[in-house]
């Protein structure tokens, strides 16, 4: 199947914002999705965007059962390795359950690292869930490494109340 | 003791350069820190900056055994959470050993809270160590959560002749 892989405009918000829920149902949390494609479009596409992404779209005749052409996404921003400098975050990579298998993950991953290497970064970052072994068993196949098993780092968060408390509460300086 | 936090300039690039080393240092990776200051100058203070960085200071009467002043930073880039929106991702946060347990860590965190709060950020996202626990127990007390141990979320990565083969070898698309 012939598809195409371009970079994403505020006119495709709506599918992204469509395709993040469908991957937050894929992960098992859709509780946790928060935003609206409207605000995608403002954080993605102002003067200072927070994020870019790449689409994977197929020809009208190979539309999905439910009649969507954009199949899959990439969301990435620029990121920082105080070690090696420049990088990238993938946030998302995700392809719609029926265009598996037909080689659109890699490409969208291979832009990516494309994109990346355009830029100068030295590195390419993003996290997957321990219980996905389909994603976790393809990242290795494509020369990624894991930094948790093998180095011991653990992803940390602070959000919502405590954060806010941290920002606001008294401090020492 | 007191000390000052405030935004890094592109003259504090020498100092932040010696402190990543002195934090590789104590992470037992010294090896891996492969930029320079000038490298830290030139991707921090640009038109298109990569990440910003937060010094703290003390006055000349109070300053290390070896002559510092600037004796902490965090350096933090914006990033993005599908889920939630606009979020920042803080890359370092240090203080030298002689001077730790002065609240001089909890200021810099909290500053860091602070520009995320004031940029509508909802979240902020780093990693840890699993040895470390010195600083795992610092930031469980601040309100930080550990997304590997409760969610199962691992750290990956994709860099060096990997990452060059990505972006360079043959893709289906």
């Amino acid at each position: 199947m012939d598809f195409t892989i371009r970079e994403g405009q505020a006119g495709d918000c709506t599918d992204v914002s469509r395709m993040i829920m469908e991957l937050a149902v894929y992960e098992k949390l859709p509780e946790q999705v928060k935003i609206s494609h409207k605000e995608l479009e403002q954080d993605g596409f102002s003067d200072h965007p927070f994020f870019k992404l790449l689409i994977a779209e197929v020809s009208d005749e190979n539309k999905s059962k439910d009649g969507h052409t954009k199949v899959g996404y990439a969301l990435y921003f620029y990121s920082y390795s105080s070690w090696k400098g420049k990088a990238l975050y993938m946030e998302d990579l995700y392809v719609m359950p029926e265009f598996r298998g037909k080689g659109i993950g890699k490409a969208l991953l291979k832009r990516v690292a494309q994109v990346g290497q355009e830029a100068g970064c030295a590195q390419l970052d993003f996290t997957v869930l321990d219980w996905n072994k389909a994603s976790r068993d393809f990242y290795h196949s494509q020369g990624c490494w894991d930094l948790t098993t093998r180095m011991g780092y653990h992803c940390m968060r602070c959000n919502g109340a405590e954060l806010r408390c941290l920002a606001g509460g008294e401090g020492e300086n």
